[in-house]
């Protein structure tokens, strides 16, 4: 604590990323990262970026890649907003749409950054408590509120929800007059995205990231689409923070990135069959494991406490993420790695509970 | 206007930076970039970090770009922040050290920036009005006040306020417990930096960037300098917001802009000469030009009307900076060029104005 914070400053408890140990090597399945190397088009083309054009700031508004996003999606260009990573996106939307005076909602276990941008904005939010299963009770977002945001898949959880019930909730916000931000960072590894219904519902904004199934995390590359209203109130608080947030070599990656097709098909399947595997052997072990469409295994063990499971594994050389809070205190989010990383873990969980 | 954007979506007036035309090839001196490449080293570096390791995410505290800067101030690590660009920097110092009660100063004329930051963040401010002559009256801002904002060398006008008189305010305000923050965007084109007064000084934060003086405004880098307990400040508002603002390009480059002093020490001296030459110039085709320390000029010509300079230059494929500004409205910036861009700049004002 210090003297010179304001009281804003004080009162925020920062979010705290996945650790990212230097003290040995581990097996790293903490952090959601791709166990696959981008495409080669994307190396290419940041190496062919980095000349000296690099003293000229990039374009503000990034028309080439919002063009390149627009044309995947079947939008026009300003109807996609680009940033410094889905987690930046999300801080903008907070701060564009949701007003101080409302009550916004959120499911109890989700992403932990959602009530972190809502201190820090000063928002007031209620967590939605999401049924036994992990499953979003839709009906209880059928309210009156100031906006809400829908991680699907859900973190940590990795449950999708069917884009059907997903529609019900915008559809309802829409009379409201309220946006429905959808979180899609893990959307590419089963699940249906929203993506489709942003020409519909103008109270709609979907939100993805470069950093899983294109396997650019190290890159910092995040996108939303949306009517272009939502954008320009994107731009509008983006332009009053940083007028470029994205630089020369990560536009010019991310651009690379949407031209390889079918080495993004190939790397988000690989994750999808390699986590089907591993969903299988645990469950012949005894895991509980909630179903995922994510790059990622939410699972409990009858016998032993995750915390000490954790513990056990990362003795072993494999770091998983424990969360220490309420109703999934005795869970372990795993990312899907390559399948020998997975081999490497499922033997250490063989030997962790023979 | 959207009525999906909150109250304070609608008010801000987001900044609008130098613009970035696409219809023609322009002398563009509009921006402050520089007119020379990066250093060799810097390209070889990135193309270097341009690898497979790009699927991780990049270290969030950034801990050898800091080390590498900590070491170039005689500082320590937690005497470093390290953003994207200057500009974020400066919001999350809004963000972090003032409080919405209290009146915030900076001059009237200056970076334009700051209302936009104190607007987002619902900050009182009080411009103080400069001079005559455009230089700072310290005594105005010896008065109460809840943390204070100077750019130095100032913008747009690039004159530089002493030293001695930088430490009166962080002096007084110092025993008001209330920080400053000096924006050194454009120190290293004559001007003595505030750094050496980190140590001794808990509320002082220097803001400075890679974006002019090394030639990276592509890359996205920038840092500041400040007691560990500011820095920390900063990093609970960044890391409410996103932990990860560098990718592993921009650290791997930044790093290797800081190994190559000679280069910086080469380019930044050419800037300074080539400003002295074309102010001489000016001045004997009777300009008033405002002392430069900075890798602009604040020009203006008692015949022609700043405006229609601007549009007569945009004409003949110059590009400046003008700003519709109370007091400043008969002024142009002119950023230094290469001696060849500055030569096309001076004959294109030969033509002119003869």
């Amino acid at each position: 604590m210090s003297k010179f914070w304001n009281s804003k400053t004080r009162l925020i408890k920062p979010y705290v990323p996945g650790e990212q140990p230097k003290d040995r090597k581990y097996i790293k399945l903490n952090t959601n990262e791709s166990p696959y190397s981008p495409s080669p088009k994307v190396i290419e083309a940041i190496k062919s970026a980095a000349n000296e054009d690099l003293r000229l700031y990039p374009d503000p508004v990034c028309e080439n890649l919002r063009r390149c996003i627009a044309a995947y999606f079947g939008l026009s260009q300003e109807e996609v907003f680009v940033g410094n990573g889905s987690d930046e996106i999300l801080a903008f939307s907070f701060a564009a749409f949701f007003e101080p005076s409302e009550t916004i909602l959120f499911p109890d276990v989700t992403y932990s950054f959602y009530p972190v941008y809502a201190e820090l904005f000063g928002l007031t939010f209620k967590e939605v408590v999401l049924d036994d299963a992990f499953s979003v009770p839709v009906e209880k977002f059928l309210v009156k509120n100031g906006g809400i945001v829908i991680a699907n898949p859900n973190a940590p959880t990795g449950k999708f929800l069917p884009i059907e019930e997903i529609k019900k909730i915008i559809v309802h916000n829409n009379k409201l007059g309220k946006v429905v931000i959808v979180d899609e960072a893990y959307i590419d590894f089963g699940g249906e995205s929203a993506a489709g219904l942003v020409k519909e519902y103008p109270n709609l904004l979907v939100v993805q990231t470069l950093s899983k199934s294109r396997a650019l995390a190290g890159l910092r590359v995040g996108f939303a689409l949306g009517a272009s209203d939502l954008i320009a109130g994107l731009y509008r608080i983006q332009s009053s923070i940083n007028s470029y947030t994205l630089d020369r070599l990560a536009l010019a990656g991310a651009i690379a990135a949407f031209s390889d097709e079918s080495h993004f098909q190939q790397i988000r399947r690989k994750v999808i069959q390699t986590r089907e595997r591993v969903v299988r052997e645990l469950e012949a072990d005894g895991f509980f494991i909630i179903p995922s469409q994510a790059n990622f295994i939410f699972i409990s063990y009858p016998r032993i406490q995750a915390q000490e499971m954790f513990r056990i594994l990362r003795e072993k050389g494999v770091l998983v993420r424990y969360f220490n809070k309420p109703r999934i205190e005795n869970f372990l989010r795993v990312s899907i790695g390559s399948d020998e990383e997975m081999d490497a873990f499922l033997s250490a969980v063989k030997r962790m509970i023979c």
